[in-house]
Parts: structure tokens; C-alpha cells; sequence
């Protein structure tokens, strides 16, 4: 059995943290066992690492996200969607890579989970205890139902047949799975109120299925099916949900209810619930109640007299709410979806300082970029932007034109258009860059070489 | 007679607008009939302006403060302190500047009045009529009193006879001024309210003497008194306040009082009282309710479902407060009072964007400097830092190592320790700075000219 988790969408929901290159499940708020913050990402993968099943187990994500799995997991198993699209074309995706790239069986059985759950260890057995269920079931798909603890509005629900009621309890003793009867997304809380009472499980998004099954479907309807046609012609795959497009249509479906701690952590009021202090960062608060803190930003942040509010600052933005209202967060914050002002990377992170448009049209970023040790910029060169490094800190090598020189502090490199140009750092290496020019968007950019090995030949042959 | 601002200390009453180099006094916020917003400073020059006062009228305050006064009134008369020290030595310096600099009659009256009241012009006709009252109530010291519309025990309080109750009220017919017979400093309410029923009036800092008067104090008690004198030995004038030194001493004092509006926008609460618009910069507040939010960075401020709020983000830092509790604002931001990370100059403003101190103790400034057109900065060295510039926009002559270059958007300039350099905008010239070094302060930079054309002379004769 193979488990995939899902790392999908950037989202708003938890602005200012969140950004077009940061999920939320990539913030450092979640207590861990030492003591240090960690991340959704980081939290569900040591639970996993921890139970045996990171062997066994793969993250699909977009190429935006590959960096900052490695920077946070480090070497972990990845399959790279070819650009961001819905479940259906990702889990298509996902089944052609385990058969043909990782050489799995037609009856094999794969699990789909989402990637930020905040679950307890019980969780994964019970997603385990999945194939069984498949088996034991008959069926074409398998789910993961979370036993309700209160009739809400904002998830979907799997109807199950009333003579399974008693059965199917994944920290009970029998294992007999539940038959879906059908689905509800997102009742009123009226009907909610009648799920529960017919005994009916939140949909939390687990999908377990045979390999083989899904290959057959992609046949069936004559899209591409082979994990080499698939990248090829990703873009032809209908951008829709898996739900919808699969699990909705399957003939028999079984499901096994897990009732310990699931939570979606999905806004600030529900995330801050599971933060262990309220006050992240620089600053102080003064005769606030129920509030939280996180403070990025260099300078200081006061909260006083504030009860029930959550503030975040980042490098993207302030965010001051009263917590009941950061559910409607991504749809306030849409107009202010910029350039992200932060990015984490394999190679290290930048912060943007400061960005301005010229009355002429010219651009110019302020930002300041760091090197993780040994790691490199990839050779490249920009045709419409000149940029300017002032070195702060740590030593490096730089090739500029195909010449290579040593950096250290207070060193100034001027790279104008045109020219090709890489960076590595020897330890932590820390410049401040100064962008100009009327293009500063990844347009402009052209990449030649990841691997400084590969650069330095290069550059050898050519000088 | 003659009308002198006290434009005084800088104070973090308004943290994170107000710091060291911005005192509140010049905090763009209030609305002006031109729907433009302006500063406290600016409201009380205009409104003194309009009245045909301001020819009369000087504007004392610390050389800190002198550029941002000339940057916001223009070229206006200004007394300037030697250093920061109470209003005692102020008001000593003042009367000294006017008899020996200005040449005034030791029977000339001034008047002195704080910079910072929110007030309407009835209260300036009153201030010029003190004039009339030390002359007819043949006293030593004339004050302005307002008439309370509350009892508090946030202000001073001047008593007045019974007898004189009904008379010198400035808005009313008479000028017959009352005789203050007691100061009583911010007592408890109950007390206050007792003031208010006997016809006490708010001292609102409003002093008006003869200038022959104060130097005869000065002459008896055997302290410095001719202007030169004064500034020469003004370290050794008492650091005291004027109230306690002088005017609760005085023989026979007066009063006049004003009934009109007159506010101390002292703290977030009453200052947002008056400010026109509930948002101010990039961002967006959803079903808040009585909140006031300034913005001044470049990146976005989102506010849900606040009520009676003040949310204040600067490149100093970020506030957020229920306004009840921002009277006790200055106490708490006392440990974050770091270094300015805005100023505004004569020659223009400066912003930084990010500080730090490296493990190896060396500190790192990055920050964003642009001159005014034709503005330059001061001809100096630094003894122990380097700074990188990056000509961001605009045009200007360099000076290193006395040899003059022209700057041009895209230069790099690499000022090293020991050069003297100096710089002048053509067309306003902005750069970003990154400075590095083992002192950032100002006791790193020597200056030795201010003036471009003896700085010119200078470099040409050296080189």
C-alpha cells in the first residue's frame, strides 16, 4: 500500500502568512514534542515517519512548492505536477507515477490524504486499516469519514447505510466497513443537525483505491493513461475534482469512520486554537484576552485592550481581526495579492524590502537574499534588469561572464543586463539586492544550469 | 507683542507615528480645508496666519526638529535650543533671543503658547487680549484658562477669585481679567468637580509676561541673561519647568478665560477623534465599528469585525489598541524605543528598511535616502563605516575624495571608511544605502560643511 499526501493550494485563508508561494501548511505555528514550532507539512510527516509508513509514502505538490518540501522535509519522495491544476488530473497524475515510474502492481492500493489535517497517530492506522476495508468491502473506493463532534455547516458529509451504523469504528474493535450511501457538501446547519442523528461522517478527503481501477477509468474515457502521456498532455486533463469526477461515480464505495481528534486548520480561529503562546515575535500585549500574536517583522507590534483578535504581520501584510471573522478572510484579502513579499527555498529564502514603480515605468525591488550553505543560485542571466548585491554577510564564489571570483563582505557586484551570472555560498551567505529595470517578473529571467558542478565546466570550456 | 510656539519634546504618546525625530506635533492626520491632511504644527501656523499673527510670531524648538519645521511651515522663524532641556530654559532663551537678536523693548509682551492644542481662532484673539489684561490687572504674568466642560483629572487647574467668576470671559463682552489666586496640578475628580463648581478654569500652558520681567528674574538670581550668555551657559540654567520656576511665583497673576474648543490630541483616543477618515493608506477594514486605522508602510493592512479601535502601522512598528487604553501607550512602548526608522529632513527624508547586528558584532543598515531637488546632503567621513548606494531614481553631483562625479540612476557608489563625500540632487534623487560597519551611529560621522558652494570651493582647492 502506497500513501500520497496532497500539498495543494497556496490560499488566503491564512493571510498574511500565507502567499502565492507559502501555503499554510508550510507556517512554523504548531507546537512540537521538543518545544520548536513546526509546520501542518512537518507535523503530519514526523506522525507518519514515526509509525513506520514514510517508507511507503510520496507528496505530490507543484514545482512552486518543491523547494520549500525539501528546505522543511529535506529528501523526501516527490511527484511534481507539470503546473497547478485540480485532484482529478494530480491523483491521475500520482497513479501513473507509482505504476510506471515506481513500478507498482495494477492491484495495488494507493491512499490519497490532504496534507494539512491536524490529526492524532490514530488517524493514520485507521487510513492504514483502509486497504482492508477495500477488501473486505468489495468495493471500488474506500473513504476516511470523521465521526462528527457537532452539526456545522462547512464540511461535506458521506451518508452511510443505517444497518452499519454499529460497525466500522476505526478505534472500535471491528474493522467491517460502512457503504457510502451518498454525499453532501456543505449542508444548512438544520439538515446537518439530521447527518448526525442518521449517524453520518464529516468527508475528510482520504481516498484509498486500486491502482489499477483509476488506469482503467483513464482508458475508459480515452485520456492519456500512461505517466508519460500524462505529463505531456496534463493540460488536456478536465481541471475538476477527484470527488466529482471519480469517487461520486464509483459503483460501490465503503468507508471507515475515525473518531479522534481531526481539526482543519484551515482559518486563523481554528489555527490559533492549537497555538501554544499567543505572542510570536517582537512586542508585547497588554490586558488582551483569547488573542494571538505573530509578529515576522523586524520592528515591534503592541496589542492592548484587544479580546478574541488574532494579529499577524508579515512581510506580505497586517492582519487585525476579531476571530469569528477570518473565515471570510480570503475573499477580503484578493485585491491585495501582490508579489509575495517572502519565499522559503531549497536554496535558502529572500525577503522583499521594498518594491516601487517609477513614473516611467521602471521597477525597482529591494530585497535581501540568503544562501544555506554550499547551496547555489542557478546560472542565469536577465535581459531587462540590472541588479546591484552588496555582500552582508558569509563568503561565497561568483561567476559573472564566465569568470569566477570569491565574495566576502562589503564586496559589491553589479550584474547589468545581459550578463550570465551564478552564486554560491561557502557558509550562510547573506547580500542585500538592489533590482532595476523595466521587467523584474520571472519573464526575464533565463536559467541554464542548477547544478555548480555543471556551471563551472561550463564556464571553464567558455573563458 | 510677540507670539512664540513652544514646539517641545518628542515623546511616544502617538507610538509608532511619534519617535525621536517625529514629534507628534508634526504627524500628518488632521483634516484642513483643503482636504489634504495636516500636521498639528501646520493647523496652528495657518490658523495664526489667517489671523494676521504670523508676522509677529517664532517657533522655538530643539535643532532636531528645525529641518521638518522648514520641510512642513517653509522658511519661518525659529528659536533654536541648544539642547533639550525644560521649558524654564526655553522660555529664558526666548526672551533673551527677542530683546538682544530682535531688539524688543524690555516692556514688549510675549506670549507662549504649546504647539500642539487643537483649538478654534477665538482662542488666538483671546491670547493677543492677555496683552491688555497684565496692563489692566496691572500683573506680573497674564494666562490663558479654559473654560472646562468636564471634570478630569488629566489637566492643571488655575483658580480664580469668586469675585471675578462672571468677568474675562474673551468670547463673552468684558476683558476684565480674573485674578488667579491658586494652580491646582491634575487632581482627583471629586476634587475636580468641586474646581469646576467654583469656576476653576484648565491651565493650558499660555504664558504671558513682559520680556523685562523674566530678565529681571534671571539678573536676580544671578543666572546667565543676555542671549549669548544663555546659550553659552544653557546647560547650567535649572532644567525646571517654566510653571514651577516663574509663573507660580509670580506676585500677582491673571487670567483670561476661553470658552471655545480647545483639545489636547495627547493620545490615540482624542487625536482619532478629529482625524476625517477611518482608513488612511493601503489596505481595508470589514464591519468594524469605531476604528481608526493609519498605515504608512507600503504593504497592506486588513481589519474584521473591530470596534473602538486604533490600529497605527510605521516603518517604527505596529500598534493596536482598544482606545481606552492608549493613555497608558507611552509606558509600555518605553522598551521598544530603537532607532528612527523614518525621518524627515530639510533636505528630505530617509526610511530604513531593515537593521541588524551580525554575530561578529558588525551592524547592517539598509535603508532608502532621497533628497529634495537642489538639496544636498552634508560634506562628512565616517571613521568605521562602509555604505554601498544605489542610485535608485533621479540625478545629482557626487563628491568622493574631492573629485566631483554626476550620479545617475543604476550608479553604484562605494563610499569607503575615511572618504569624505557629499551629494546634491539635481532632480530629487532617491538611493538605497546599505551601510556596514562596527558603528552605525552618529558619532561616527564628521562634518565639516553644510553649504554646497564651500563645499565645492573646498574640493577644488584640495585636489
Amino acid at each position: 500500500m502506497k500513501l500520497v499526501l496532497l500539498s495543494g493550494g497556496s490560499g488566503k485563508r491564512l493571510w498574511p502568512l500565507s502567499n502565492d508561494a507559502r501555503s499554510k501548511q508550510f507556517l512554523k505555528v504548531l507546537p512540537s514534542d521538543q518545544g520548536r514550532a513546526v509546520s501542518m507539512v512537518q507535523r503530519v510527516w514526523r506522525q507518519m515517519e514515526s509509525l513506520g509508513l514514510a517508507d511507503q509514502s510520496f507528496i505530490c505538490t507543484s514545482r512552486a512548492q518543491v523547494d520549500i518540501i525539501e528546505s522543511q522535509l529535506g529528501d523526501v519522495p516527490v511527484i511534481v505536477e507539470p503546473e497547478r491544476r485540480d485532484t482529478f488530473p494530480a491523483i491521475a497524475l500520482i497513479s501513473a507515477y507509482l505504476l510506471d515510474v515506481e513500478g507498482a502492481a495494477d492491484d495495488e492500493v494507493v491512499a490519497i490524504l490532504p496534507v494539512d489535517p491536524y490529526v492524532e497517530e490514530a488517524y493514520f492506522q485507521a487510513i492504514v486499516g483502509l486497504e482492508q476495508a477495500l477488501e473486505a468491502g468489495d468495493a471500488e473506493m474506500a473513504l476516511l469519514g470523521v465521526r462528527p463532534e457537532f452539526a456545522t455547516s462547512k464540511f461535506g458529509y458521506l451518508r452511510v447505510d443505517r444497518d452499519g451504523r454499529a460497525k466500522g469504528e476505526a478505534s472500535g474493535g471491528t474493522k467491517d466497513p460502512l457503504r457510502v450511501s451518498a454525499f453532501v457538501e456543505k449542508p444548512p446547519v438544520e439538515l446537518a443537525k439530521q447527518l448526525l442523528a442518521e449517524g453520518a461522517l464529516w468527508n475528510c478527503g482520504v481516498f484509498c483505491f486500486r491502482l489499477g481501477y483509476l488506469r482503467s477509468i483513464l482508458q475508459a474515457r480515452g485520456l492519456p493513461w500512461s505517466y508519460a502521456a500524462i505529463l505531456e498532455g496534463y493540460g488536456t486533463l478536465p481541471s475538476r475534482s477527484f470527488d466529482y469526477e471519480v469517487v461520486e461515480q464509483a459503483a460501490k464505495i465503503v468507508a471507515i469512520a475515525y473518531s479522534g481528534t481531526w481539526k482543519d486548520l484551515g482559518t486563523w480561529e481554528t489555527l490559533s486554537d492549537e497555538m501554544e503562546h499567543p505572542f510570536a515575535g517582537i512586542g508585547t500585549a497588554v490586558g488582551c484576552e483569547d488573542t494571538h500574536v505573530i509578529n515576522e517583522l523586524s520592528i515591534p507590534v503592541v496589542t492592548m485592550g484587544l479580546k478574541n483578535a488574532i494579529v499577524v504581520a508579515s512581510p506580505d501584510g497586517v492582519l487585525v481581526a476579531e476571530k469569528g471573522y477570518t473565515s471570510a478572510l480570503k475573499d477580503v484579502v484578493k485585491p491585495f495579492s501582490g508579489r509575495p513579499m517572502y519565499e522559503e527555498r531549497y536554496w535558502g529564502s529572500y525577503r522583499v524590502f521594498d518594491y516601487s514603480r517609477l513614473a516611467d515605468g521602471t521597477e525597482v525591488l529591494v530585497r535581501n537574499v540568503e544562501l544555506f550553505t554550499g547551496k547555489n543560485l542557478s546560472y542565469q542571466q536577465h535581459a531587462r534588469r540590472t541588479e546591484m548585491w552588496t555582500i552582508v554577510e558569509g563568503t561565497g564564489d561568483l561567476i559573472l561572464n564566465n569568470r569566477m571570483t570569491q565574495l566576502q563582505p562589503g564586496d559589491v557586484v553589479q550584474v547589468f543586463a545581459g550578463m550570465w551570472h551564478a552564486v554560491r555560498a561557502h557558509d550562510r551567505l547573506a547580500f542585500v539586492e538592489v533590482q532595476r529595470g523595466l521587467s523584474l517578473d520571472e519573464e526575464d529571467i533565463v536559467r541554464r544550469f542548477e547544478n555548480w558542478d555543471e556551471i563551472v565546466a561550463h564556464c571553464a570550456v567558455l573563458s
